[in-house]
């Protein structure tokens, strides 16, 4: 008699998200998974990526977190199609938190959902969703040795948004050691540098995706 | 027959929490477990608390961290007793991590252990130590917004030092509404607002420290 063995999470988790990837590939959406500390400023990102974007996608967003709706009143706020995901403690998103989530959202009706994952630097990058970009947020303030304490995130990402970029006069931070550090770790990733208050450096973030979307959608 | 049931990975680890709390006590060593965000200043706030209580107590550290001794390094550098646990991708210290480490340090000579735990807003609160004082840090640019988001770990706290105040004026942070939050989740907690960078406020966080310290041994 064979042992049944029950697959692992992370395994199952992975079907789920070729499951999510397809339903987007079919509906034509880019799917942007964006990860951060708590406050490096996700939302923020996102609100001022809609700004840019607003006339040249259709962009729709879900939520995730702990406990609230902070986040996502204020993405509602801006007329933009958006679903709060509470994990009621979980840290992180997993693929089937996004698939139960998903049919709240018109898919027909969107180019680009951006996904803010749990604010941690940890957990979510273990986590696949089903999301065509794998984008964190760094901060200023959170110091300049993160790449060499937080390597998971790291490492699996294929865009890095260095935020906060207005505080560099008044902290410690040494943007030489960082961009080595994550360069040792992830020698291709695509950086940002912004302020999501001055809104310098969005631009070309901004267009980094639109030119991604295209990409994928010829593709498709 | 009864069926036989593993006790759950929580309360077998709460065993060995009580475990070490049980030598914490024998030795007469009050332990602190630190928690935040990745970057909210745990080490730069066990460093200036070792300034200020260095001649009053016998101090050692435990780093806790997914990757890399840099933390532990910067204590060492002040010739204070300190242990490096690499979680190797684990999210949180857990009890039995502790107890593991501890051999490494000479309690017999220590009056106050800090327990950095890893950088994380969540996973942490979930796993008791054995420490007597639950302390965290939030950080200025994390934004007013975070009791909120992060109830678990604002809940469960004895402490809150609130760090980075020196960035007040270039930063959006509402105290009123920050300590409005706190107080709804933890009315009791002791609040401290500091400057790791200037100094400012950590005098009466080590105060109150040292004034615990007392309390305990005198209960012991």
């Amino acid at each position: 008699m064979k042992v049944p063995v029950v697959k692992s999470i992370l395994a199952a988790n992975d079907q789920i998200a070729q499951e999510n990837r397809q339903l987007f590939d079919e509906k034509g959406v880019m799917a942007v998974n964006i990860m951060a500390s708590p406050g490096a400023g996700k939302t923020s990102l996102i609100l001022r990526t809609i700004e840019r974007l607003r006339d040249k996608a259709r962009i729709g967003v879900i939520e995730g977190d702990v406990a609230s709706s902070i986040d996502a009143d204020r993405i509602a706020q801006e007329g933009v199609p958006v679903v709060q995901i509470n994990t009621g403690g979980g840290c992180h998103l997993d693929a089937n938190m996004l698939r139960a989530a998903l049919p709240s959202l018109n898919l027909d009706e969107l180019d680009i959902l951006f996904i803010e994952n749990v604010g941690n630097l940890i957990c979510p990058a273990n986590f696949r969703l089903g999301a065509h970009i794998q984008a964190m947020l760094a901060s200023i303030p959170e110091g300049d040795d993160k790449p060499y304490k937080y390597p998971g995130m790291y490492q699996g990402v294929d865009a890095l948004v260095v935020n906060k970029i207005d505080l560099l006069p008044y902290v410690r931070f040494d943007m030489e050691r960082f961009r080595k550090g994550v360069a040792a770790l992830n020698p291709d990733v695509a950086i940002f540098e912004v302020s999501c208050v001055t809104g310098k450096g969005v631009q070309d973030w901004a267009e980094w995706l639109m030119q991604k979307k295209d990409t994928l959608l010829r593709r498709g």
